[in-house]
């Protein structure tokens, strides 16, 4: 009989004590094989969702049909944006609004579509102003650049991580047309002193287009002055409530 | 007459060049939202493909009608793999393909096909085994895990960067029914002495599911001994043609 | 008329430069030793110093016979310090000083002596504390740790990075002895919109035995709360002055 | 009956377990100086060394008046090169020299005296070539570049990380006069497939004068071709003997 048993505990690949002098990494014989095989642990399955539904471990945030995970952002009151046609609409005036559940390190697909009667405007609020907040601070901004005339900031467009990344591409729906958001987020790590350890970082897929790759998050978003990075740990979904009627759909969360 | 003029040299993300002393951002005044905002360059844009169709700029390596962008990776001839149904089809015996074209730093689509009468085997070479070469070094697996009573080494599952990274989730397609990768890869950069300035790095999304997010690729790929780097310029796609019948369809990649 | 011209020039990272596809690395004949030789730039040449005195390239803080390159950190006026026996010792009541002159990326060298009166106490203040500040935020600590029964916090003792970084030694000369501190600075850069692009990095030599090996610094220091970033330019060298006499000779710094 | 065990810990990096979520940082109460306190470990108590002499610590590799504690660095058999007046002395013809203990992360003191006679020449052998390989593989570069008409490449003077690094400084003593080198290494570390995990990073102090701070070495010194890592464990300090009358003495080291 030949029972083989493995035990390789395999924790992530940053750092220091990862390779310490005295392992075993320095008796291995790398003439075989065996010597780079690793067996644990084993991936995890997840079925894949079909036709744009989600994947098997995927938290759905919103299928449609309710808005029951979701709060207004200020107060944590019940969601006042519209429920219409399996869709969720900023109602402009109500604010912004998060989810009740809080997220780390996620992948998280969302749907939206800027109103077809977005005109690009001076004060931008009519122009599909709305986006999407990882972790309550760090937003991916929802925008009419399809109209690409509108007169805004190259880092301040669709797709940006706003007033810190210009995005790769432009790669934004006609408005009145659905558009989709693939985003690949890293939580920032914190010091036992609050400092920062490790900044955030975002990969942003829009409409199948990579506008963003790994983008290193310089810390909470700001309309005016410096971003920067306060202490916090797991924290809401947040999306934006502008002046604009932007619509959301079809969003689900991976944690990480 | 109101002329204003305003310089913002913005230098990028890594380096020390980006800030140094003496700088207009010492100079500017961050109560006033302006001092935030980069208006060059214009993102491109790029018209997103509908239902599976690539992006707008995307090179088109197989639509299904022509083996016309791809050779035999050992010598260069005509491709031998067998083309039929829109797909094309590993011909075992004949080895890997690669395209004519070279590529670095790119987003990556394929889509393939472990054959429906796959099995575990001990030796692999019918357990669909292929697997797609960034830059002909730098493998992302193949494979039936599907049936994941398959004895094989967890860095070497399907997703997985060849005996360097075990992916995050498995979330095989069952053999007979077709797979996406989508992949987002930044080539290496080596220094003026053929050093390795900064090692690839690769985000690979299964299905859908995220399976690595900017994972360090640490060299070519071994199958017996460590992954080393070596000096190369911008280099082909390859796709390996092992033991078993994979078949491929609709690939693109975008140049980054 | 308004007339707005904006210019910003979006350039890439320093390393990507250096390594971009199609550079001569990739043209180079690697058999020939002359493919890794480079000559230029010439190191400049400096004289070291002998007998502890300044590198010929050396800005000369303190000479041990005038206070005139110090004010007091608060209000920039004359240095209140006591200039004795080539010595300047704190006045305590009088509060910091610091430099006239702004540095930035620097070596310094600083010789301190902790009173031979001091000794433990609750308070700290009559236990050799004091602290040497580089850009006038980021403190390598200065305290009687010679008598280590001191209570006090590891990452607070002689040589740390105050609250930040625990010292690898204490390498503590006995009080009324001279100590020295040789730092390897380098300051911390920032982005456009002011956010930090990459933090300082500090090398400490205490009387010639390695503390702090390239420590991150965190923030500018504080005895309450998580230190914090914010924008700033080369900046001047501030000395504490605490409740206790601790005195400095033999200052001197070379900007990098 | 075969049972094979394998363990293997492969432990994660300490600044990613230091900021999980839910761990305490998220509890403190951060308007308390006690929150970001640290109390253990307290730092090892070292007596610096007075006059030149080692720290506490240091393991002394050369005295001047035994060569016990080195070997030829091809055979291993006992050192050949020439004890005399406190200082050894590479005997031409006979190689380079290694300590018989090996070494990982240090600090590392050396001096050395280039021949008062050392000429520039054209083939180099007789000005002063000679260096310090920590780990055997990486040579700061000792040669005569105080007769800085020598034509000799940049990165290939004294102090240089031969053939990666320039200098920021030459800091020789003229020929006849001895030299220090204080350096501050950090060893590379491996992965589990015997891939670089992370690089060597050296800082140099030449004379007193910083010539490299925190600079990553990018693999075993090659004079043909480019630098590569292999896989290594502590390795013994290596000095060269080339053609020229090199002297050496008060050699010590500490581990870090």
């Amino acid at each position: 009989m030949n029972i083989m048993k493995k035990f390789l505990f395999f924790l992530p690949a940053l750092g220091f004590c990862a390779a310490a002098h005295g392992q075993d990494v320095f008796k291995k014989d790398f003439t075989k094989p065996e010597a780079t095989e690793v067996w644990e642990p084993k991936p995890k399955i997840v079925t894949p969702g079909v036709n744009g539904a989600p994947p098997s471990d995927a938290v759905v945030l919103f299928d449609g049909k309710s808005l029951g995970n979701w709060v207004m952002a200020e107060d944590g009151k019940p969601c006042q944006w519209i429920l219409k046609d399996g869709a969720m609409t900023v109602k402009p005036g109500t604010g912004d609004i998060r989810t009740k559940q809080k997220f780390g390190d996620c992948q998280l697909h969302v749907e939206f579509r800027i109103p077809a009667d977005a005109k690009s405007s001076p004060d931008h609020n009519n122009a599909g102003n709305s986006g999407v907040y990882l972790q309550e601070r760090y937003e991916v901004q929802i925008f009419d650049s399809y109209h690409n005339e509108t007169p805004l900031y190259s880092n301040g467009q669709i797709g940006s991580v706003y007033k810190q990344a210009i995005p790769m591409a432009n790669a934004s729906s006609k408005p009145g047309e659905w558009n989709t958001f693939d985003i690949y987020y890293t939580a920032p790590r914190f010091r036992y002193n609050g400092s920062v350890e490790q900044p955030a970082y975002i990969t942003v897929v829009h409409n199948g287009v990579l506008t963003l790759n790994h983008f290193e998050i310089q810390g909470t978003i700001q309309y005016i002055g410096m971003p920067r990075y306060e202490l916090h740990d797991k924290a809401p979904l947040r999306l934006q409530g502008h002046g604009s009627a932007v619509s959301f759909r079809n969003i689900w969360i991976r944690e990480l």
